[in-house]
């Protein structure tokens, strides 16, 4: 089986500090694969880190480690932490909420806590401020390559002390399906939503059915208008607004070849409500 | 022989899409070596995806698979091809312009349409927005590993039924080439445009001569001075343009270490003209 | 050994630039492992490029051989170098000032020209406008393949030959220690200065301590206040200005989870002073 390291952080490309990650990796063992999954995770941003991982973690073989380092609490006593997803991934991460999305979408079945007496770059000195580099990255590719095995991360933890942030569950009432706009898909600036397709599907509404849609903010209605539910951006005209299912299979609404999040300045996060109301039929006479 | 796989898309780099394709390339293949030509092609900008796979392709060893995915159709009924090169690359793509360049400049020896019934990422799903993951890299990867020839990615096409985009030739007449602006040079401002130096050396310039450059857009001219043709930009001093051959052997405008582009609003596409005309030596006495 | 092959570069991931290099290098050796440091140097900013080196070089296993391209005079007579550090990574760059830290900081043991004459990617024409590509990347591949010993490179020169930029030394004066703001950590804003832990040791400050921060530019003041020399971030609030160790073992002043860069409209370079000096303990009674 291959070593595979994947590694996320709000670090951004520009400076050495990734690269010192792959160095330092390397030398642990200069057969692991490493991969990056995204360093522009906006600063201090968990939530983001959270579905970045659900957004891709279970696309990869079973082994895979990931890394990921959104870490403003650095320093503190915020424990790190190694989880293992149901389907055999691992990811080191401080344990801040990170995990969230994994834990309650995917499923996680173990956790450990880095023993930083074993687990942390020899030498790395008197910084305190790289634990991505000195801790995190070490750590995973010992795992990845071997010379631990996730009982040698350090001592168990339960799995519901995970630190977890707060998250709004989609609803159904009648002929509406409600929740929150989770994040946005930042190119092309279409909504996705954690209303899951199999919600939505109780409304009965199919390809080239018509629903209304409601977005609100902190009460305030930003949106309401009513589109079509097609299978994808060509089934409507350029510059028309659409309600479809996304790569995650949840409800996303966008415009074809625009941007919906700059055309009605929405945002995301729990105070971003949306609502998806089945619309009567309209017949032209 | 190794087996590379080489990725260019308009997704960016922000969030999971780019490496959800890696995660699925890898789960076809762990042996695969996957590289990214650019994930920050403009959205939609099929003229630049087939720009920079020109750019590339040629430069990558036979047997190398590119994906290519910038595709404002997805949901529609554009193909999805295969391409394969005179030299033995393939491209992975839709068929909507992003092999203009390739079948133009280098040449392509066949086309394959992919046969979704067989080369579909199994369980993908009712997602249909994103043909990138559960299409192009799975097919890529498969034709990357082994799994299925070029016969094994669907029935063949004719090569001249290949959707190309409209493009200009460049042109000679007594003193002066004249051609289109294709390109930026990004990050440095410079103009690239498609007068190959084959044609430009028809005037006999040599390096040291003198060139009078016009540029209209749309029939107004925006830039008309004399430049030197160099071969670098060191020949130049800091802050001139020069006119030089750039790395894709065709001529080039620009200002040393200043932006060309910046400094005259001069952008890209068919309707941005430029010509070269030989300059009468000047003899200071 | 693995064949580890590192590039940095000013070009940006915008176009195909740097992926027709990883091709170039795949050409010569498919066994390599090509890894990036950064394409996001700003343009022809050779201070930062040989900062980035010094971040990361030695992070990275013996034999390692990185590429360095952030060349304002390319076609110029400046040389093309290969350095050899004393730990045993390698340095192709152009010789302008990219070896400077490495050179004071960690030590380089050789130097090589690169004779074109052999170290010249074949048939690369009438081009002389990327070196990166055609013979950078190329003379690069070549030595981590093994292809081509040090020695191959082409005739050495003495290690004092080697072109430095102009660098300032940290002082230490009674109870202040003053130096140079050399780089931001860009996207969190935090000042990294040169003046090394060791010396700031000698004022006797401890965690926890206090100290006066100057800021000068050009003789103006531009920020003085009194500071908390912490371990970590997370040991003042956020929005609490702080002093620290760096992840290279020097001095940097940050505000927690925002930007003193911005904050404070602080730059890089030579022109900008800083000194710390121990402040006097507060006793609240």
């Amino acid at each position: 089986m291959k070593k595979n390291l994947v590694i996320q952080s709000d670090f951004g490309l520009a400076d050495g500090a990734v690269s010192a990650m792959y160095g330092v990796a390397l030398s642990v063992d200069e057969d692991l694969n490493i991969y990056d999954l995204t360093h522009e995770i906006p600063q201090y941003d968990i939530w983001e880190a959270s579905y970045r991982l659900i957004q891709t973690v279970d696309y990869w073989p079973a082994g895979t480690v990931f890394v990921s380092v959104v870490d403003p609490g650095v320093g503190s006593d915020r424990r790190s932490v190694v989880a293992k997803t149901v389907n055999g991934q691992y990811v080191v991460t401080p344990d801040n909420g990170t995990l969230t999305h994994l834990k309650r979408m995917l499923g996680i079945e173990g956790v450990r806590i880095i023993d930083e007496t074993i687990n942390r770059l020899p030498n790395s000195g008197e910084s305190y401020t790289f634990h991505g580099r000195d801790v995190y990255v070490y750590t995973a590719a010992r795992l990845a390559a071997g010379i631990i095995d996730f009982a040698g991360v350090g001592p168990e933890a339960e799995t519901d002390t995970i630190v977890e942030l707060p998250v709004i569950e989609a609803t159904k009432d009648d002929n509406c399906v409600s929740g929150t706009i989770d994040v946005l898909d930042v190119r092309f600036g279409s909504l996705w939503t954690n209303i899951p397709r199999t919600l939505f599907m109780e409304l009965g509404v199919k390809h080239g059915g018509r629903v209304e849609i409601t977005i609100e903010n902190a009460k305030r209605v930003v949106y309401k208008n009513i589109l079509t539910y097609t299978r994808s951006f060509a089934d409507v005209n350029v510059g028309e607004p659409l309600v479809y299912v996304n790569s995650l299979d949840c409800m996303a609404v966008a415009i074809n070849q625009g941007s919906f999040s700059k055309a009605y300045s929405v945002g995301t996060g729990t105070e971003w409500k949306i609502s998806i109301r089945k619309a009567p039929k309209i017949i032209y006479e």
